[in-house]
């Protein structure tokens, strides 16, 4: 299949040629960029939803039910599971993916997990990648998931057209578990695990550093909401749908806001694919003649430093590529 | 004071010429980088112990425990805790970071939190710029802590000449909290929190999980022990000084060991730097002619896309730069 048909198969909705289109992304195939290229124009209509928080906290669990709601809503569903430090990519193995397996044989609901940086792109631009396929072939909404709360994840889902950030009640101090960064990425918060001791104070503490931080409305008059709920047992998963619905409807209503966050979006991916290109032509010239490792040797025994290693590296890069 | 006499005041081990260097590296003054290459040549000194772990796991209160311990030898310990999610670099200023301020007016201790990836290199480069200027003053000992699990993290803690990776019970599923790439960069893990429920399944889990990934023992011989502690009450912290102290003896017994793990480190703090100068000149080729949002805006308006627009910018990166 060349990469004109399995743009088309794909944008007629085809489940394989999607999985394979991601696998040919997976292993660095060049054919699988030129079909991406032809995918791009047909995206930008799926809603992107971003969900994460610390391990431990429930995503999968919330993730899950959010798919259970928009299929109940007969809404097309693609999920993807973003995990830095997995080896794995590909199939949803890992422990916490097995619960949203329950919708494994749902035509309606694609799920896949991405582990690696690609070979085009960092994460930002893998994760973009995958969702524009998920977007082409005409999913309705299409979850984000990243595990972990590091710089890369914030990245990866503040790119979201909404980003619901997860914790719960009682892991350590709550003031640890969130981070600056995380609470200028939130539109909605959820506090999972209330049924725990300590559910109270911990919405009320999150409330109260929404306001330390510059007050809970955003420039776009969004005021960001803290929901508790109980993802076992459903309490409050109601109102959760209902914040996001209501983030989803806020963008909307000015075309702008939706429009300035998707730029935002694009500048990141386009960022992100230069700057892993660029590291992979570096890599190349590197590898010519050990250059790298003599480098490291040299700065081992002490014969240079690496600053003045790393402006040669760059001038030999410049002359040679 | 100028670069030599700043190194100098440095060597000598004065402190508050040190709290400059790294001041200036945070704003990215060109002198910062001279003073950083005349003090490489006197590195290498230092034992450095890297601590992660997810948030809210007691990282800080153990590395508190550690500085006394380190204290009571009469080592003089340098503390770096980075947290790329806080937007605030140079003091102690975070929830968690409280707990080490006991320290504070003990002039053995140095204290520094870092905060924003550097002018001069990325997260990785940063953090080696301040790990450097600690062991140059004389510091015997410095401790790298990271907040989260996210590949930065794991990186800059996988650095270090002995990480220490620390969980606690039920969080969430115990698979869920130590993620295989954690479980490669570890070489002691703590559970935390052992006062807590489930604590012994915590710990059987994760011999499991050592097991599974191929046997406990790593590629030098070394097995990797887990340690039950419990922060608060002192409970086991004697058996995780031991191990740390065994595993820097059984790096130190074969200096093969642990010059090939710094060579490692050096690989990539250059490449960190390399990479961060080369998007630096980047933005700037960029920043002429509004040439990346003018890109942005014409892949928002679906006149171009991602991947064609970075080829542009790369050739143009090459050309004119």
């Amino acid at each position: 299949m060349d990469p004109r048909q399995l743009a088309e198969a794909i944008l007629s909705g085809q489940i394989r040629p999607a999985a394979r289109l991601m696998r040919l992304l997976d292993d660095g195939e060049p054919q699988a960029l030129e079909a991406l290229k032809l995918l791009h124009g047909h995206t930008g209509r799926a809603r992107v939803i971003g969900v994460t928080g610390s391990p431990g906290v429930g995503k999968s669990t919330l993730t899950d039910a959010l798919i259970a709601q928009f299929r109940q809503r007969g809404l097309g569903v693609g999920v993807v599971a973003v995990d830095p430090t997995s080896p794995f990519s590909g199939g949803a193995i890992l422990g916490d993916r097995v619960r949203m397996q329950r919708h494994a044989t749902d035509e309606g609901v694609f799920i896949r997990s991405l582990a690696t940086r690609g070979h085009f792109g960092g994460l930002t631009a893998s994760t973009q990648g995958v969702v524009k396929i998920m977007d082409a072939m005409g999913k309705d909404v299409v979850i984000v998931e990243t595990v972990g709360v590091g710089q890369d994840e914030v990245d990866v889902v503040g790119l979201a057209d909404t980003t619901l950030v997860v914790t719960v009640p009682g892991l350590g101090d709550d003031i640890q578990a969130i981070k600056a960064g995380i609470l200028e990425t939130a539109d909605v918060f959820v506090v999972n695990k209330i049924d725990r001791e300590g559910a109270r104070r911990a919405i009320a503490e999150l409330q109260g550093m929404l306001e330390l931080a510059g007050g809970r409305e955003d420039r776009f008059g969004w005021t960001v909401p803290v929901v508790g709920v109980c993802a076992v047992d459903g309490r409050g998963l109601e109102e959760m749908l209902a914040a996001l619905d209501e983030h989803w409807a806020h963008q909307n209503a000015d075309p702008r806001r939706l429009a300035s966050r998707r730029r935002q979006r694009t500048r990141m991916e386009l960022l992100d694919l230069v700057q892993t290109q660029i590291m992979s032509r570096l890599t190349k010239v590197m590898d010519q003649g050990r250059g790298l490792d003599d480098l490291v040797e040299r700065i081992s025994q002490g014969q240079a430093d690496p600053y003045s290693a790393c402006d040669d590296i760059i001038s030999r890069f410049l002359t040679e590529s």
